[in-house]
């Protein structure tokens, strides 16, 4: 019988522990096993790590993963644009799987709000068969249902898990609020989703971009690719923040802030840096960090349009796969990966994306 | 020389003071001198007369006006849209101008956020001639690119200064966060703003109107309007309004609530009565209340659209009176206004307003 | 072994034959057996009759249809809402089903696109099993993925089938399109997608509503739906119409134009209608009538927005029971149904519709 | 007494003739008169010629020039945006203005429709003073309420007389159909408006773009400006063009279709390039060319959104400038302007714009 490897999150702010589980057996209509080539490691992996979003334990963590098709379930032909499927394709896909029938998917379609939405890397115990729903494997079961696409050959893994959920939530965010060509822009955060939502904004047209963030080395990144001017958050004060963005933009306020940190203080930060009229996107708050202080005035006064977005679609998937390959000298998502790690160092690889020593780590099994 | 009296704020808290002001001697080309039938009390000018906003004083106060042309100046031959104007017509206006000239006005169209925007009965120095451009007083001037607006005959004086300045607020609000036929809605507020909100909401086509709000007759006044339900706030906890809300919508919330209130915590209230993916609009923060403490993960979680929006247009004005006459009988507005009082009771007229003890005071010179 | 009696239609301009056909032995999971309450009789049962459009023979025509479910399939336990489904319940279905596969259910959503959608009375052969796959039966059999309504009690049968698959055309023109509040509207067309329309329009708080359309039988029908002025095509010129819009609309033409008719003509008519700036809806082109002379520059010059609407989706259905709920007093859809035959005369029901003597005919088994 | 020499058009399709016209004597408030420095030659000046749009005799063409400030009126002290002014300064202007009064600067706002908008170059008589009021002349007269704008050092004067009016329209185009990133384009013209058009969606992020056009210099304008595909109208068939362009796009056909042609069966061919739920752009009628046989059916199957687009606003001018500015190297207009005439050969520079010889011709006085 033949065994996988993956690294378990049994504890919370625990060690992973290398476990072996069994290949399932037999592999059900329309799903798939997967060899992992490699697998991100996300921010998000870190909060779920210390604890602060409900999941079930013992969990295989891993969300952005990149493989290869080791077999496949009968009727699994084509993926999700319809491209015919093969074992031995190098293949990407979406997180979540969602039910089509609840109200959130039907009835008043926000499909990212799925009540039944379960996701690899996230929702799945582990101990339970088929145990190998998470990305720090060597092997990953996707389940019937799954959106999978095909990774066009000249994309290289590394910049498919260097955009990873990052590129996806940002594409989603910029339906939400979207930046309009000529449009002046601030992105809060040079984080992964920071980084993507740059890249989005510049591919969409954006006449001016200022970037918000730290350290140095993820300003390097935001330059290369496109920001106008980067500040550094570390060094400077709200204040000088407020009077270098205001200075850039005579004096009112950009046209769209785009808010990628997930600390409650950045929204009240990030509105002021908005003209009358403009569009700020809560697009970092995936986590719970808490309440601010803040004055409902300024949405009024100001004549703000505020919105959130949670998460993407399959479509975004798609979407992003797209980017990717049409933009890939202007925006080279694999320098995000900074450093790889063999699975037998996945907690090696966890801190390292904790610590912020890097811009992002990876687990190539 | 003739003269015209006005009851004038000269000092904050302090009763008004009924004080005799010179009617210009010529009126400029594109003026109008307009004698006052009716000044409506706006909750707002409460706060001014607590000197809650920056204004000059003394002042004559009152913004929601309609009055007869008494002389018009050279040029001035027809109103806003187009209609003859004659010495007689009983008229309203726009109670702001613009500068047509600013980066708002021209660049980033936001006309009203006019950076020199100035309004009657509330941006003028009284002692400065021509004086007379507050809606307290015998006659008002009306300045050159005053938006002028002849009202029709069938429609009741006390039913445009019932509108007020809520009813173009509100369908200036329509515009950054509509309701569409057949949505949900919860309005928070039943003052002059959420019942005009609630009229707009109506005949927008809303399928289920929840008011949140108080005293007793006033929800009477939100039923009249065609609220489905009506919540007393001094009755409920914040708690039971949830349960209430959730309950009348499947357990997910309202496609939208309207903010007609002006106090922070009522946001905090209210984005938790929005279903995920649903619609926000702070419509009641004219004035500045302070802060309160917000959690933004909320707006990404739930996909919420929040919108702000300031004062209104000249074509609001002109939408609101179609709106009256088109809505005389399903929105009796005219009962607002609970009470008149002579000119020389003008403070007491504000004290009315002030109490809440009636909808709506005004004055009838 | 248990059979339905069903009109069929075997060749095109001939009269439908009553036949016979066995009951399903089995219902697969998901389906459902559905005894026929009322069938109605769609303008597009016309066009198909005539061979207007391609679709295999012989068929069971009727995709407007309302029943009571008979027999259920394993692991059908609700409607599309949620709501508990059981033998017994009156329901009422959307007429097609979709792929969720294909490039317009997925890539770039347009689901009434979708590449491979079927539709209950129009695309099955009935000589192939389970055979009762349209309206004109004693039985239909609904596929697993159906999109089943159970129907409000309070909804009389007549008026669901008299909405048809009228209201839900017009629901989903109305997304592409939509009359906002206040807007002058007029509607080319009084038969059930036009009387739909009006409804729609009139509950979106259109200010005023022109009709234009006959016989006057239908126009009685529009006034009764809230038209404000209806004018008989039979009796006014294309310029006596152009005039009298203009004049209603202060010379200027209307801010919505909905064509609810499928004659190439009225698009060149009904865009004139609209004032600059304004937008069309090509709604009632379900059909393919052949060309017109058309002049694009009118588009340009007018600034028009003009937006086409095909079929729609279960959400529309949905909407439709609930709007049909909601509005039952304003909207009589009912009073559509002009007449009702037993099966056995189902061409003389379809010559009824045909022949325009009716506003509608339906069949009831 | 100073004067100016002018180009006039006295008869349709007769030879320019040289005149000389008094410089104003005075200039009024507001005003100011400006040294030509380059007038282009649209090609809407060569319809103005043969006399297909109604316009005054004896006529200075002209409406888009650069110039260099000679003179100004009392209180014209700033442009448009409100950057200072000075006499030597080099400017543009909006080529119309507006009555700020009518219907549709007012109430329904479609500024470029305003009802008594005249323009430079094509509106007014020149045998009236201050006749000199378009751009083929040594100066031109801007009237009161002309938007002025000052042209950034960096850019030159050619660039700006290349974008001429086609930039503006296209950006204008922009905002009615709008080119998201990530979209599929097809641009139907590579005469100036397709060229900018193509810009414009270039930067708003298109996947790809395919361009139909020719001649041959144009096409390599055109992938010199970033179409991925040019395809030569002159020698391929409407049956080849389609296939091309499906074959492009997966079958199906692209997300956006842009006409810049004004040719009336460029618009049957476009809509079958879009795909279902495509955007179409009716952008180069601005003449009318009359009508062809259109078929209303494939707007309501293909669900399509069809809109128009009028000229443009002063705010349009502001951002061709500074998207001028922004993407001097990407889009080099300058290279429109393909050759250059003293005013004396007017003529000679207009039949070159005619005849098609060059991309564009230019007069510099």
């Amino acid at each position: 019988m033949k065994t996988s490897r993956a690294a378990v999150l049994t504890q919370y702010e625990a060690p992973l522990e290398l476990k072996e589980f069994p290949l399932p057996q037999a592999i059900e209509p329309g799903a798939a096993l997967v060899k992992v080539k490699l697998a991100g490691i996300c921010g998000t992996d870190v909060h779920l790590w210390h604890g602060q979003l409900p999941i079930p334990l013992p969990v295989i963590l891993g969300h952005e993963t990149v493989g290869v098709i080791e077999e496949m379930g009968d009727g699994l032909t084509h993926d999700w644009t319809g491209a015919p499927l093969s074992v031995g394709d190098r293949i990407g896909w979406s997180s979540s799987i969602n039910c089509n029938e609840c109200y959130y998917c039907r009835t008043k379609p926000q499909p990212t709000r799925c009540l039944k939405r379960k996701a690899y890397g996230i929702s799945y115990d582990c101990s339970v068969a088929p145990h190998l729903l998470g990305g720090y494997a060597d092997y990953i079961y996707l389940r019937p249902g799954t959106a999978i696409f095909k990774i066009p050959e000249e994309l290289p893994t590394e910049a498919v898990v260097g955009a990873g959920c990052a590129l996806v939530t940002s594409l989603h965010g910029a339906e939400r609020i979207s930046v309009q060509m000529g449009d002046t822009v601030v992105i809060q955060g040079s984080g992964p989703v920071g980084l993507a939502s740059l890249a989005v904004a510049k591919a969409s047209g954006a006449a001016t971009i200022v970037m918000l963030g730290g350290p140095p080395h993820r300003l390097e990144l935001a330059k290369r690719f496109g920001a106008d001017v980067c500040i550094d958050i570390s060094t400077t004060s709200i204040e000088e923040r407020k009077t270098r963005v205001l200075d850039l933009s005579g004096g009112f306020g950009v046209d769209v802030v785009l808010e990628c940190v997930g600390i409650p203080e950045a929204v009240v930060e990030g509105v002021e840096l908005c003209r009358d009229g403009g569009r700020y996107l809560v697009l970092g708050h995936y986590g719970n960090a808490g309440s601010v202080a803040f004055n409902p005035h300024v949405i009024t006064r100001k004549q703000l349009t505020v919105a959130g977005s949670w998460g993407f679609e399959p479509r975004h998937t798609n979407a992003a796969l797209k980017f990717l390959a049409r933009n890939r000298e202007q925006f080279p998502f694999e320098q995000l990966v900074a450093k790889q790690f063999p699975l037998e160092r996945a907690f090696e690889a966890l801190q390292a994306t904790a610590s912020w020593t890097t811009a992002k780590s990876a687990i190539a099994p």
